[in-house]
């Protein structure tokens, strides 16, 4: 006998998680396509060479990697933005620019499993490639919205920065060439407060006291309350900081211009928040900047994020590809529900069951369900011709709302008893040919 | 620079073909969950020991095998039945039975890809677990009927058998313990002809002339065409041939209530053919077999096929589970789809396109398409404001149905210009505060 288990860092889905996982996967795949992005697919493994790319990465060392049957070093994806950029660099005259895919796929990565970490996980994730147009990246903050209304939330924030404003600060300061460090020493500000970062500014990028207070202004922005002018009493003070840097004064005007339109498209200012700290990484992201945060779960890591980048696959191919996306943390984000108590407790995607319960009726209960499958409503139909009690004690556990229950009685008098299983009542439906009388009641019963 | 490609045997989904299989996808889980199925996942990677299990399997040399970061023997999964085995075995007491499952995911086979045959390739299966009634072979069927129907197809044929039929008659010949050898023989009968079939018998499992007969009298039933009384005339000839075997006579009686039932249930006659010689692999399956064939396709192989066994997890479990499931061949269905020119030759998952026609109206052109949505249209806005011309190529190009074009003039008339681009007709639309005219002409088009 062997010992079923699952690997270190893995773990199935069953049916009370895998249910709403889906319904969120469907979700997404709604939205996404609703806005014109069409679905791709890439394979599990690629060549070691096309995941490794320049290098050196922290997902380096996390990559599974062998020798496949024939020799080849191959590897699994890490994540789905690699891939990305080998896909359309392979297939470029195929899909033509601009050219928009989501791709909702599992990745791997071997690193060491920690609370709520997993070695396999799903990403989630859209893009906007070949254009460089300002209308890409407020689509995205749109979508970004969408998603998260769509997923059933109302209290949310979608931090909105622009790499060109930091960038354009530091240019003025002439810090250009010690960005880096800057970033370095900013990003540990909750950490060790204002004074501490200049101190470590000082030390590892040799800035002055003037050129520290300048930084940490900016910093302090993001700090500011959003909501009731607060993004545009940001945008205000975010052009001194800039002037006379060509990059962060296009930073902040495209800033400026990203929250009009969204505005204008029917976002809610109360959801927006400009927020010049966040930076997401040190090289990739080149302009607009995304990170979402749920109200109720402030302290959490941001459920869908992402940005403008200059050149998507500069390993592959020649041709210069900028784009800009986003990627929504289906995992992470099927957690926060299931803290929030957003989860039903249902195993089964089937609202209608029907006991098994005259042994000689299996034909009926099989028509039966057909109709009621035709008017739109799932039905399982219980295999086994038990006790009644039992059945029920099934349909219970496993969160179905009806149960309809036919014996020979109801059958000869063409009815069908309809039992509501939540509030323990039931009624008595007359069953016409087309069951049309059920299926209105169901549909006052399930809607 | 890098050589952008994918591994031998390995392939890209560019949105031409990814549209139509997420749409088979969506079917499937439509239709299983119709009937009260559960969605599951499982890990792509497997302890290397619970994928083996007994080994031997042709499988075993195909297998993605390799030692994992921490040295743990590990290997990709090369079917989703194994892993449930392991998974039902693991999580037996939460699950409960009877368990229904569906599981749509991808495996790895390291096999010589030829033709059409690919190492990463979809699976989408569905099983009942914990039952040995025949309401869960009848549900099988019609499952397997509703699945082909929502997909598209109006003319296929299930073909059926039972397992118990052919047993039964080894049994009573004489011959059980020699029935993997019977069947070796019998599996060539289209190849080498009864004659052939008959000396292979005699020489690999000594069988008399009168035996072989027999078991050549029943590989001929199926050859007879169904539909107009064949499968209830195949039945009676059946009878004679296991009379006396209790196992063959469960088998004709199973097959029989198996009919009664599906046909009660609204599947016609026509897509029903009792098939006695199918046995799907030598120890697996155990009583009810199902293939599926299309009509238009008769040559190639099986679409939906599967069948009910006694033993599920015996390597992981004490406990017998028996049950039954098939498989949607989803690939394969998607390339014979392709074949018989069923798929569209469109880009986009989104109907209606705007260009972004004039570079100030950018704001109007987000608000329009937001109402489209909301009508429950997709709707893609052009990223840049490029030529019209050029635009509408795009938007042809890509296979969206409709343009809405709203140049200064239309929104300042409170119009917009709907253009079809199948006949290329188009008619101007006023643009109320709902868009409520504009979604009635949509409706009408796109409906």
């Amino acid at each position: 006998m062997i010992e079923p288990r699952t690997l270190k860092g893995f773990r199935d889905y069953l049916p009370d998680v895998m249910i709403p996982r889906e319904k969120l996967m469907e979700t997404a795949r709604r939205v996404y396509r609703s806005y014109g992005f069409s679905p791709i697919d890439t394979p599990a493994l690629e060549y070691e060479e096309i995941l490794i790319g320049k290098g050196g990465g922290e997902t380096d060392k996390q990559m599974y990697r062998f020798p496949d049957p024939g020799g080849r070093p191959v590897a699994m994806r890490f994540d789905l933005t690699v891939p990305l950029a080998r896909f359309v660099a392979q297939h470029l005259n195929e899909l033509g620019l601009p050219f928009k895919r989501y791709h909702i796929a599992t990745v791997w990565r071997g690193e060491n499993p920690q609370a709520g970490r997993y070695r396999e996980f799903m990403q989630c994730d859209f893009d906007t490639i070949g254009t460089l147009s300002p209308a890409a990246d407020i689509e995205t903050a749109l979508v970004i919205h969408e998603l998260l209304l769509a997923i059933g939330f109302k209290d949310f924030k979608i931090h909105i920065n622009n790499r060109m404003v930091l960038n354009g600060l530091l240019e003025r300061l002439g810090l250009a060439d010690r960005s880096v460090a800057v970033l370095r020493a900013l990003d540990k500000l909750h950490k060790i407060g204002p004074d501490g970062v200049a101190a470590e500014m000082h030390e590892t990028a040799g800035t002055t006291a003037e050129q520290s207070r300048d930084v940490l202004r900016l910093a302090e922005l993001s700090g500011k309350e959003a909501g009731a002018g607060g993004n545009d009493a940001i945008l205000k003070e975010l052009g001194p900081l800039v002037a006379g840097s060509e990059r962060g004064e296009t930073g902040v005007a495209r800033l400026a211009e990203l929250l009009a339109a969204v505005r204008a498209a029917g976002v809610p200012e109360s959801r927006l928040r400009l927020d010049v700290a966040i930076a997401r990484g040190l090289d990739y992201y080149t302009g607009t900047i995304f990170e979402t945060f749920l109200d109720q779960l402030p302290n959490k890591g941001s459920v869908c994020s992402g940005g403008r980048y200059d050149n998507l696959a500069e390993l592959y191919t020649s041709q210069k590809l900028p784009g800009i996306g986003a990627s929504l943390g289906l995992d992470r984000l099927l957690a926060y529900m299931e803290e929030l108590g957003m989860l039903p407790k249902v195993v089964t995607p089937a609202e209608v069951f029907i006991p098994y319960f005259d042994a000689a009726r299996l034909h009926d209960y099989l028509r039966l369900a057909a109709q009621i499958r035709r008017g739109g409503f799932g039905v399982e139909v219980y295999p086994d011709p038990k006790k009644l009690g039992q059945q029920l004690k099934y349909a219970d556990r496993r969160g179905f709302r009806v149960a309809l229950v036919a014996g020979q009685n109801e059958l000869e008098a063409g009815t069908v008893q309809v039992k509501n299983l939540a509030t323990a009542t039931s009624e008595t439906v007359r069953l016409d040919p087309e069951a049309s009388e059920l299926l209105a009641v169901l549909r006052r019963l399930l809607s």
